[in-house]
């Protein structure tokens, strides 16, 4: 079948006019998601690779496909036999490759709703250097050949609470605006379907893991436009939108209504303007206190028609709505929002730590239940103890598999308040598996749970008020020295991060050797980054900022009140997996002094879950790294009880049992 | 005189066609050095502050100077009333703040020769925003207003023999040239003072604490041309140029000749190339293996056609030489010479340790005899304890001062084989100026030396065998519980760097909060970089790495057999300053395991001095950090004592006494 598309898809390349020599099918969706609908796999759906991230490459004669090292095996074993595996890091970039690869006059097809600014300029200037060209196809042609092509999602929109939200769409609106006066611009093109769900206080189920509506937004001085599919909006939600001064358009109007907005001829229904004034509303900056609509004031004219800028973050925007813009009336910089979502509000914040307390409740649930199942069913000699197994319970036939025991898992959480479901698909991986650092199981192929070998568990929630992700690694039989040096060394760097005080102005970047240094010491490594931003009751994965070995190309600072993921890992191929996550909030640190009045940060963990003492060798560990373990594992026994039952109680007691050197 | 100096230069911008509403004058020369001869340091002659680093803007109403932060304390004691100092880091960057204050139609002028590519094109994009220029003025007009300009040097070069460079100018040119093929270019201008003494094996004596000639170079496939003051020549020197292809042409023939270079017209005497052929001899890739020029071959015409560009280093190149050129045909992009020159060769590699060795064993018989001092003259209770001051002493009328101790200093260094004068100014630094990060002591106010307080000295000297440069701290009284937490911290820093392991591909950026986290933890911080690499018997600062908290531009991994400073800082204005530093080498590091196949690295010091054990408060280091410091002080004592006498040896074994947690 996967053999049967390539031959499809060759065929309308070559009749494609111009005839296309490649055809490039990026993972994301019109919105450049990371997580896209099942209607959006494309890239999937060509290569038989599932991972999140990847791109493929058809020509003629080859197809490829690029992926980063967390899915170099996954990628490996997915990819049926015509497919190339390009490995990101080693393997030369996708436009580099083109570049030296296609023939010096070529065409290379894209559909431009699914690639950057960004993506497809930086294509553009290598391919400008021989004579190859990128070409917008006006079709997407994998959709021409995908016969079976799941139907567009019809899931309603719901409004956010601003007991959850913490800040109202008209004070949104109204920071937002503020932006536009800084940088002269007159409107801009949101995309990213993040940004649009967080500005409007709405939040839908078109992704799934992702609380999000497959829509666009635009916004002026004077109107905000909300671009959706209008069933799935229910008259309570048009008029909550109303109210807050947002007009509901199409989804697909966003492609005419770039071009009007680019000639100054968008006008908002009058709804919000005096009707004399409708044709210039766009860029009338009629103040109105008497709505909510966040609209602000500029009586200043000189200063009106100096904001003559679209905003379009090219991070983040395709390629298809930036070219229908004046390219020298866009103001190419990336969005203002991701940066103020990141920046969590005190409601919000609250409700992380609390969704938090409650996802570590339902962990040492899990990890009590299965605890108590591997000893039962395979003679395990549990978390507490490396005794050798008992062989003769393995025969027994009820049998824990990585889907069935990660249902349980999802079990725990949905009985907590606010669940909402799983906020990405649990890794749920023993033994070798959990070397696939995205693994996901498959409940006809997946591994039996083993005694014998190391337990990797990733996942989180979306609930009403937060969204998590934790990682944790454990072993129920007796684990190797090496696994026990390797386990240390990850928790040495997850600990070293996490503890860091830092001036402000630090970037990711420079943090991230903390986490890594420990392994380094052996020659070890992990080929993935060491923390993400993550949402409230919103993407699991969020930017601007990160904690990555590269140079990320928007540098952005930490700042306070931002929340990062801390999750270093090491992974033997073909042997076992280890990685340890909690998510940490910035904050101010109280130092002792403030060196050149710059203010100093620290983390602060808001996960709550015991790590495993027996996967610890003490002597690696300083003095520092004790006290600091035996502390957060003192706290979580006191979090976490008002939660537990007895016996669970009990459970993360013996769990969380101070060591000492 | 400082004021008749602004209102001469003003007078020349008005009458200037066009006339100038700003001229800038940075601290470069016309190699864009970093120390400049005396005729050169024109910023410091129109400002008064005399730093290394630093740029003056004068405008009719205005006169700035920019620095960085380890010049605001002595540019604020330095400038007078007319000049208002700009810091970097701090206030905006001269260009943005020309673009801000100057008029919108503007006319701002520089000797293109004192600005680099890089520079220059900067300031054009910032000044293009409004309609400001960047006038390249036909003269210095510095110079014009400068009546008792020293005149220029006349020193002579002198061959660096091979049993010191470790590779023949043959060898190298034949190196540069295979970079030619990769890169399609034709020639490269080099600019750079120590890359041309590196090329063609020479030094010389023309800038204070460098030994470099002033000299430009062009290689192209054929000819090796070196543009410098014939007076400068032996006719030994001329003789060894000549056997290695190399052609003298006089200093100011760079000017046309580049002219030349850019139509293809500049042809070497027919000393290496068929007379026939001498008009094409740049682009003439004969072999010639009968003498040792370093020419390679390549008959593959249509390949050397393709190489028709000209490689220019926008860092260091001046503007004015490239703006001769056809900017088509140039290849902006770093010199090769500055990672061949960073890569020290075995020899050099060798020779670096041995210098550093003997220049260790000069700062331990100066420690030894400082301390001898102290006592004697200020009854301080010495290197090794911590009582308070016997005050009868201190009326005794032999001073000691910032300037005669550092003489002493110098005087020990001078009596080691190959010394050949000190790499730098010496820092020679008591209390409060340690706080001064470049002070640079002057013998008629410079301060008293005090039992009381902390003492800095930062020093190095140039062997014909290597450069060296060390930094060490020391109290010879009392000294308080913050002083020794403070230089504790620091250590720690400078312990924690220089045991890095790291993987290949690591830049210094990344390394650079290692030095920094120690002084974090309590909210201090140092402002400058953490380390520079270091030349042989060449400039005692050079790149193209470095381990610095900014980004660098050219984002250059560590790699085996590079050199680098470690040394973290810690300054309170107006009290003390403290400093460690050491030169390491990268080398290759035997890791248990090698993950990714990266290969992993690791840092030998070569620098061997002790660091003050009274100055540490044992209580803030981890075992690990003590064992690291008593092993090194172990080291110390074996590896110096050849070189000292038998009370320098009982000084140095109570100073590395080895300390307990």
């Amino acid at each position: 079948m996967a053999e049967k598309t390539l031959l499809s898809l060759r065929s309308l390349m070559a009749v494609h006019s111009p005839p296309l020599d490649a055809l490039v099918v990026p993972s994301e969706d019109y919105h450049q998601s990371e997580y896209v609908s099942k209607r959006d796999k494309r890239r999937a759906f060509v290569s038989g690779f599932t991972g999140s991230a990847g791109l493929a490459l058809i020509t003629p004669s080859e197809a490829l496909l690029w992926t980063d090292g967390r899915y170099f095996l996954q990628a490996e074993q997915q990819l049926g036999s015509q497919w190339k595996l390009m490995r990101m890091g080693e393997d030369p970039s996708v436009d580099i490759w083109m570049a030296d690869n296609l023939p010096k006059v070529a065409a290379i097809g894209v559909d431009p709703w699914c690639v950057s600014v960004d993506t497809a300029q930086k294509w553009e200037r290598t391919f400008a250097k021989k004579q190859q060209k990128l070409i917008q196809t006006t079709k997407n042609l994998v959709d021409e050949v995908w016969t079976n092509r799941p139907p567009p999602e019809l899931n309603p929109v719901v409004v956010h609470p601003l007991e959850f939200a913490g800040r109202s769409v008209g004070d949104k609106l109204k920071d937002l605006r503020e932006k536009f006066l800084d940088e002269r611009t007159r409107a801009i093109i949101l995309t990213a379907l993040d940004e649009v769900a967080w500005l409007y206080n709405i939040r839908g189920a078109d992704v799934s893991y992702c609380p999000v509506v497959h829509a666009y937004a635009i916004v002026t001085f004077g109107s905000a436009f909300f671009y959706v599919d209008g069933r799935k909006l229910s008259a309570e939600v048009i008029s909550y939108l109303e109210k807050n001064g947002v007009e509901v358009r199409d989804y697909g109007a966003v492609n005419t209504d770039v071009l009007l907005l680019a000639s100054n001829k968008l006008t908002s229904s009058d709804l919000y303007n005096d009707k004399d004034n409708s044709e210039h509303a766009n860029s009338s900056n009629l103040y109105n206190d008497k709505d909510n609509s966040g609209m602000i004031m500029s009586d200043d004219s000189a200063e009106e028609s100096a904001n003559d800028l679209i905003w379009v973050d090219p991070g983040a925007c395709c390629f298809a709505l930036y070219s229908k813009l004046n390219m020298d009336k866009v103001l190419l910089q990336p969005s203002p929002l991701a940066l103020a979502k990141a920046l969590k509000n005190p409601v919000e914040m609250e409700g992380l730590k609390n969704a938090h307390i409650r996802d570590g409740a339902a962990v040492v649930q899990y990890l009590a239940w299965l605890d108590n199942k591997m000893q039962e069913i395979y003679g395990a000699s549990g978390y507490f103890l490396e005794s050798d197994i008992d062989k003769k319970h393995q025969l027994k036939a009820r049998k824990l598999t990585e889907v069935s025991v990660s249902d349980k898992l999802e079990e725990f959480r949905a009985s907590k308040e606010h669940f909402r479901g799983l906020s990405f698909p649990t890794i749920s991986s023993v033994g070798p598996n959990g070397a696939v650092i995205h693994y996901s199981p498959e409940a006809e192929t997946c591994a039996e749970l083993d005694p014998n070998s190391m337990y990797l568990f990733d996942s989180g929630a979306q609930y009403l008020d937060g969204t998590t992700d934790i990682t944790r690694t454990v072993h129920f039989g007796k684990p190797t020295a090496h696994e026990k040096a390797s386990y240390s060394a990850v928790l040495k760097g997850h600990i070293g991060l996490g503890n860091a005080i830092f001036p402000n102005g630090t970037t990711g970047h420079v943090l991230d050797i903390l986490a890594r240094l420990p392994l380094w010491k052996d020659g070890l490594d992990y080929r993935h980054g060491t923390g993400h931003g993550i949402g409230s009751f919103l993407n699991v994965h969020e930017g601007p900022h990160q904690i990555s070995f590269r140079p990320a190309a928007r540098n952005v600072p930490l700042q306070p009140s931002m929340t990062v993921t801390d999750e270093p890992g090491y992974y033997e191929d073909g042997k076992f997996g280890i990685r340890l996550e909690n998510v940490l909030i910035v904050k101010e640190a109280d130092t002792k002094f403030n060196f050149g009045d710059k203010g100093y940060l620290q983390f602060e963990h808001i996960t709550w879950a015991p790590y495993q003492n027996k996967l610890i060798d003490v002597s690696l560990l300083v003095p520092e790294e004790i006290k600091w373990l035996n502390n957060y594992h003192s706290r979580c026994r006191e979090i976490l009880a008002p939660y537990l039952n007895t016996s669970e109680i009990e459970w993360l007691r013996k769990a969380t049992e101070p060591i000492a050197a």
